[in-house]
């Protein structure tokens, strides 16, 4: 949690962190400075105080509603830095920083952070190490580092946050399962009032809008994958086919507040009018492994032990998993779960390999998605719930849906 | 245009370029792939040879539906991986890079490009550098380098794609005029059918929709910022406030394509019933500024000479501006324009000073963005277009739209 940074920091021997780039879909800075319409900052965090804030004149007042003490990023004359520099944009980045380091006496093991362009990532700290070898940058891992250490463990009112745009999630599931089963079945697809199939294209803009509705954002698109498109795990679906009946189809979505706020993540496999014989023993599998293995989780324990579990239970059922061989594509082919917050992925993850320390912790919000894919079969099911560690160790799905595997539609 | 990158990196001296990450939200990865649901790949590009792509099995067909040659990342074992990393994930990815160069003969000079994490880009090139001292990692700048050169100029479907989402923007901002237009001004502020103001915060919860309905995607939110608000340049405008009559709302939006694609970007100042002579007088030179300087707009002219005319001509009118002193907070104090494209804020720049050697061509697209700021008298005007620099070197606004201050509320 956020006031774990600090002991986090003298864990990892950190003397500063700095965090770039904007306060919208930029979850390092979100997670200081909550959404705002701030498009380039510097936050800059010194061990054991409090962070502060560099930004332009025009974005001064956006800052400043932070709480954060705000400088101004214009009092360095951009016009002397860019001579300094001799028109190298990345060097004026460096020499900014060199001064606001200086004067605010920031030296020592510096942490990164913040979703920018690779070349101002690499250009402006490769300046910055010339420019002021005072700091030394340390190579934190994507996987874990100190900020997503502290981020791995939620608040209740991140918890409540997550809850609540799971509420939004869930309601609009029960938009689309609504518009689903009020259509009729013709020759094997979805058809409208006039007749016309319903394309998965069609039903995706009506699930924006959905969510816009519901004042929800949604970056990265749905997941609405049927037959063998199901058995891709993140094949999107394809916008120009119908919408079959008996067939799976795997429905993922994971909006976030809007402007780049906190995600949730929810999968529901469904088939309209009835399953095949093998899809439902497929997706009997998966829920048994669901059940299973919800029934287990508990703060203090390893990551990737539920991974392995996973994969033996798996595989005492017949079906080839990551464990065995990490390289198929069909069986259980991924990690059951990973952490979510203000990105959609984050630590900790569930990875099998040894290597991979994440614990689960009371605090901590993951997925819970185990699935199973025959692509050459035409079929693939997941079942995926966002779930809470609470303070007693115990975990709690923050939002319930059904999980009935066939939805009725009239003509079946 | 996407046509000239072997000509720049020719120019540039490159070898090969390598974008990572998602083909969401992540500009030059979109700009060769669409966007398509990949989480995560590597797209690579020898000079002279088509790029090609790998990405992890789950997400294989995404990849191949862009049309260029896809490759499995999970060939190279991740357990093998990591334990030769000793557990250091950005080892792995270095190794990986490492292994993927060695095969398809890539060494040189490499420019990097894709939207990460900070921690990410520095600690898998520091690991690649010496894992793979074939490459050299080029310190290009985010303000120019050879993939923003390339995207600098638009063709002619880009342009189209560019107009369209502009069409959509200028749709909402009818909707947003209409909505206003549409209630009755009571004791200075607009008011519902029940009396009760109506807030800043629910038009643009309205805003967000009538986007969503139209397919378009708002991820950095609007801006919509009255009286002194609008007299900070990036304010957003503040959601628990009402909407006045008679001071200077400045509405600055700038949605995209949903899902991460080209954007549009479009500013007007309205004052609700009545426009006061100090905004009506302001916001006169703001106009003939916006005219002048259009007029003159054409190809293969230096960027940065469009904002030092501006600045003269808002200080012949009696307004101080940045170029007699950078830091001002009144008056001109930005630029007055920037490139968009698959970001809302691309090359070419318009900076004044002397290293900023933009040049706007035929294929640029642009904004024209004048404005005047008075925080301290409570108002700020800006007027923006956003403008296309035709095959014959001409400028075309890509989409009209009136420039009326005043909208007429009924009960003024």
């Amino acid at each position: 949690m956020k006031n774990d940074i600090d002991r986090y920091m003298h864990a990892a021997g950190l003397d500063a962190l700095l965090v770039r780039g904007a306060a919208t879909h930029n979850a390092p800075m979100t997670y200081f400075t909550g959404i705002r319409h701030i498009s380039s900052a510097f936050l800059i965090k010194k061990r054991d105080q409090e962070p502060f804030i560099y930004c332009h004149n025009m974005e001064r007042e956006e800052a400043a509603a932070t709480g954060f003490a705000t400088y101004s990023m214009d009092q360095f004359s951009y016009s002397e830095l860019m001579k300094l520099a001799d028109g190298d944009e990345n060097r004026v980045v460096a020499l900014r920083l060199a001064r606001i380091f200086e004067k605010h006496d920031v030296s020592g093991r510096l942490a990164i952070y913040g979703k920018l362009p690779s070349e101002a990532v690499w250009g402006s700290y490769t300046a910055l190490t010339e420019e002021y070898p005072q700091v030394e940058i340390v190579a934190e891992t994507p996987l874990d580092n100190v900020l997503g250490q502290a981020r791995k463990t939620k608040d209740a009112a991140e918890v409540e946050r997550i809850r609540a745009i799971g509420k939004t999630t869930l309601a609009v599931v029960a938009d689309v399962a609504g518009f689903l089963t009020s259509h009729q079945a013709r020759d094997g697809v979805l058809v409208d009032r006039d007749g016309e199939p319903v394309l998965i294209g069609e039903l995706k803009k009506k699930i924006d809008l959905w969510l816009a509705m519901r004042g929800a954002e949604n970056p990265q698109g749905v997941i609405f994958a049927a037959g063998r498109d199901a058995g891709i795990p993140h094949s999107a679906g394809q916008d120009d086919q119908p919408i079959p009946i008996g067939q799976p189809i795997v429905f993922d979505i994971f909006p976030c507040e809007s402007g780049g706020g906190y995600f949730y993540d929810f999968t529901r496999t469904w088939c309209l009018g009835y399953a095949p014989d093998k899809v439902e023993q497929i997706y009997d599998d998966v829920l048994a492994v669901y059940d299973q293995i919800s029934s287990t989780l508990k703060a203090d324990t390893l990551c990737r032990d539920y991974q392995i579990e996973t994969c033996k239970l798996f595989e005492a059922k017949g079906h080839p998993t990551v464990l065995s061989d990490e390289n198929i594509t069909a069986g259980y082919v991924h990690s059951l779960a990973h952490g979510l917050g203000l990105d959609v992925h984050e630590a900790p993850w569930f990875h099998y390999n040894e290597s991979n320390q994440s614990r689960l912790s009371s605090g901590s919000v993951i997925t819970v998605e185990p699935g199973l894919y025959y692509p050459d079969q035409g079929l693939g099911v997941r079942i995926e719930d966002t779930v809470w560690i609470k303070p007693d160790g115990k975990p709690e799905v923050l939002v319930d849906f059904p999980k009935d595997l066939v939805l009725k539609v009239p003509g079946v």
